[in-house]
């Protein structure tokens, strides 16, 4: 017995190193995904009050890092210049370039008073921030307006009712060739 | 001897593991980093031809992907819609409200024909592309003007030499306040 009992300690403490080192392993092979994970943004809380009537529809946190799908400019009276930009949703889709826009693509449309540049006659710059509309793609929970859900937002709160009535008709009317929506990717 | 022989082959075997396993320790730990590194966009293999006279800039891979700072409008004769992205330490910059820019910002200014909406009568969107427009801080290389490298490129390829003699003169007059950068960022 006393000769077996130091080779089961020997083993033990193999065993014991081993363990510890693996563990290791598996803790310093995650702390990168951790760090990013801890890093990512994660869903906002959101109000009910910030959610548009009808179709629940909220503004996206990180929208204003989203990848420009195009500017625009709106004459008066709305006088605006207007940037859309998308989801990596949107943009792949885009890039595809296949209809119908898949299920997760949000459509951010931001928009400024038409304002003068103050060093160039010629210019036109962004003025005050107006409204911040939005579109996402749910084809089951908006089945009745195309699978899109819309929000219209002033100030960072939705405008009411029977603003967001407008929106649908016009899409359905003017975009369907385009899944309904607008915007064309600036080449 | 014979029983210290037994003794050493335990510590070896004790070492070979524990070394083992440290070096997976440190495979396992640097394949996230090793990915990413492999995964990110290397400096693209650039033609002389690319360059822009004078200053040496070229059109920065992924720009299309850089988050928008403003869009803008130019009237007529140029007639065109605008926006401008920048790099993370372009963003950052801005952010911060720090002048001047750091080093190693890049200022991008994506420029397209103005064009009628054929949905809206009031809506003005992106036509044919026209130029490309580089800003490259670099305070020690470019530091005959204010720091700042410049590209104007069309389809790709830089204009001439007479047209880059033109960038630095007006950005030194008119926005000398704002580190040269015309650009605020929209609110």
């Amino acid at each position: 017995m006393t000769l077996i009992e130091p080779e089961k300690n020997k083993r033990s403490y193999v065993t014991a190193i081993t363990l510890a080192v693996l563990l290791l392993v598996v803790l310093l092979t995650c702390v990168p995904y951790l760090v990013s994970i801890a890093l990512a943004e994660g869903p906002a809380q959101v109000d009910r009050a910030d959610a548009s009537p009808i179709f629940g529809v909220t503004i996206p946190p990180g929208y204003k890092q989203w990848e420009l799908i195009a500017p625009a400019e709106e004459a008066a009276p709305l006088d605006e210049l207007r940037a859309v930009v998308g989801n990596q949703t949107a943009i792949d889709a885009y890039q595809a370039g296949k209809l119908p826009f898949p299920d997760g693509t949000i459509l951010v449309k931001r928009a400024w008073k038409r304002k003068q540049s103050p060093e160039f006659a010629s210019a036109t710059i962004p003025g005050a921030a107006t409204t911040v509309q939005v579109m996402v793609k749910d084809s089951r929970k908006y089945a009745a307006t195309g699978g899109w859900g819309f929000g219209r937002f002033v100030g960072g709160k939705p405008v009411d009712e029977a603003q967001h009535r407008t929106c649908w008709g016009c899409h359905e009317a003017r975009a369907r060739s385009r899944d309904y929506v607008f915007t064309r990717p600036a080449p």
